[in-house]
């Protein structure tokens, strides 16, 4: 059997829902490729009684524990309370801590408040874990068999206390357990047809309880087929995987776009650049959504050299000459503007390619003729002007991501 | 007391860390204006003996428990046998529902799959949740003396099941519950100082235990002060929370740029428009994200005419005709680029308002003299044009976001 593993997130931000909880997701992640099994997490109010209730329920039924928040100088900070409270014993000052924090005061040229003196104080029998980077150190101790962690909230400072402290440690604690068993992930991402054609593409390869299983999500028209295999080590686990990968890829064809962070405007910017091709953009309705997405990727400044933002219709004939007789007849959400704008585009900043994007975004403005979800998408380059007519659902936010993304797969195929 | 509920997240990929869950924020805020407590978010794997113990659990402990996930066709899908082990009880067949599902089915002209028909299959005893706009229709029953129910894990099928049947069903209950108390929150945006300051400015105001209580929360420079009013009535809590907003108000001054829902963007494009005043932009670094956040103000077009997205030195030049002669001599991350991209951007657009922003966004093409994170932003208007040095701290994405919100609030202050 793995180690199984509960985390506990402590805040009443978290509780009253005013802040989502993402630490629990990243801990879980970071945790099955150690080969530690998550079973549940947990979230609580700031409330002395409850964190208590619940690690001492824990501490029986798991191997490790991993709380986040509850840490700070505050008076609703009483995860160092309720740790004192299961372990039956008492606060008490860690001057080496108390020391650093003062240290990192003075560095700031900040008075160090009073309050900040309880972040020094441990429940006896408790290791401190340093945080370099705050003021709020962890803890960590046995309750009963379990090994517990408690880490401050704020997910950078958490993040770097798992890394340098707590994952060494519980991976040797992996390590002795026998039967260790590590999960390792491939995603595979998809853009061009729903979730419900993509499962039919794949038939029986999502049929649960095989391994490795194959998992789907998807956000904002991206499919995110996952591969989960479980196996005794990382490299059985990859042996595992690639034959499924294999599989995968021939079903769905170019449906797939990349792969694990692949997004899809990083493989077009690193299809350009591999070509040493250049891009231009014209947006209308994503109004620099697209050029945003493309400056997203570092470097990709020798393969995007601009864009134009031709939002008003007004725009649309100084900036970049469209004729406004086009613009009268057949509209500014039309095939004939989105032609013009590309090839504009593309003519004045002198590039290999332009994507265009003009259509009605709402959540006004649509008619029976030119509905809300309109988008017309041109792609000029030097064999022509393609343009694709589109209906896209969801609200005005969503349109909007949608269209950049089917602007973006649309140069993908055009470059592959 | 008021009811207590528990909200029970099921799903492996959450559970793995594949999805973050923004279920439980949503139900645990819904839930405290509706003036129900939630003490705890739980959870779970796709597992039936994980689900059957905490659903025992929690209904010795809870007056409401809102359980999300694991109701759709596939093998993994085990909320409902685990609640009809719970209530030592079988699945039985909803006809309705099985006939709804196949008239769905019929519509969209696509073969119903033999696996939906689970989705059909009822525990003896619990009621029905129509879904409208899905497969997997809810449940509902009493478990001893709590009141369950199960929804769809897909957000907008939640949500809208929650609005349509949950959520009037628990305001009911809790309108019979004496001492009801509801949560009200008011949340003030403030931005242009750091947390710490903010805490230092506010005092005493935000200790704990006070009702109003006051939170912040900081993400990308934004600072989130919200209050919680707790109260019999709604009416109540707004009475309580107006002069604890006041006060915050007179103690931060044009910090606070909006409240609720407010965005900077959101906030200048309504300055703009009261003023019938008119925008353009010109971005380099930020590469579209500042036109992008503008354009996801639903009518801006009167306001926003449009930008221009000058990534490449050859695009600053061509595109808006800033001298090459000054970027060869100050570089293009420069004072006098930043002024004369926004002096060119207002009077090519022949707007009243132009901003530009050009920086260092990292990860690489940082200097001992212009280091990463080094952002120039330009305001120019009819009087003049300013110009701000700003160092930005964080990762690529951090520093374009907030280099973003600066030329915002820059913006903001200039026409208030």
């Amino acid at each position: 059997m793995a180690l199984q593993a509960a985390i506990i997130s402590i805040g009443d931000e978290l509780i009253l829902g005013q802040t989502v909880d993402t630490n629990s997701a990243w801990l879980s992640e970071q945790l099955a490729q150690i080969g530690i099994g998550v079973s549940q997490h947990i979230t609580l109010a700031d409330s002395q009684s409850d964190i208590a209730e619940h690690l001492s329920r824990l501490a029986k039924t798991v191997d490790v524990i991993i709380a986040t928040g509850g840490l700070g100088p505050t008076d609703d900070d009483l995860t160092r309370h309720a740790l004192a409270e299961v372990l039956g014993t008492e606060l008490e000052l860690h001057q080496m801590t108390l020391d650093k924090m003062t240290d990192m005061f003075a560095r700031f040229k900040r008075p160090m408040a009073q309050r900040n003196r309880i972040q020094a104080m441990i429940p006896k029998g408790c290791a401190v874990i340093d945080n370099p980077i705050g003021t709020a150190c962890g803890m960590m101790v046995e309750i009963g068999a379990a090994h517990a962690f408690f880490l401050p909230g704020v997910p950078s400072e958490m993040r770097m206390l798992c890394t340098e402290t707590v994952f060494p440690l519980v991976t040797k604690l992996a390590e002795k357990t026998r039967d260790k068993q590590v999960i390792v992930s491939r995603t595979l991402c998809c853009f061009g047809q729903g979730e419900s054609t993509v499962a039919e593409m794949l038939g029986d390869m999502m049929t649960r309880h095989r391994n490795p299983v194959v998992n789907s999500t998807v956000a904002r028209g991206i499919i995110s087929l996952r591969i989960n295999a479980t196996a005794a080590d990382r490299e059985t686990a990859q042996k595992m995987i690639a034959p499924v990968e294999a599989e995968l890829r021939q079903r769905l064809g170019d449906i797939v776009f990349g792969s694990d962070d692949d997004t899809l405007a990083s493989v077009v910017v690193k299809r350009l650049m591999e070509r040493r091709a250049t891009l231009a953009t014209a947006e209308s309705c994503t109004g620099g959504m697209l050029a945003g997405a493309l400056t997203d990727i570092p470097g990709v400044s020798s393969a995007f050299l601009g864009g134009w933002i031709t939002y008003s219709n007004d725009a649309k004939i100084s900036m970049l000459r469209v004729d406004s007789e086009l613009i009268d007849s057949d509209g500014a959400v039309s095939e004939s503007v989105a032609r013009q704008l590309a090839q504009k585009a593309r003519e004045y900043a002198q590039s290999d390619y332009a994507l265009s994007i003009t259509g009605i975004a709402g959540p006004s403005g649509g008619t029976a003729e030119k509905p809300i979800g309109l988008v017309f998408i041109g792609l000029a380059d030097g064999s022509g002007t393609l343009v694709s007519q589109n209906i896209l659902h969801g609200d005005r936010k969503m349109i909007r991501t949608r269209a950049v993304n089917t602007a973006l797969d649309m140069l993908r195929r055009r470059i592959s």
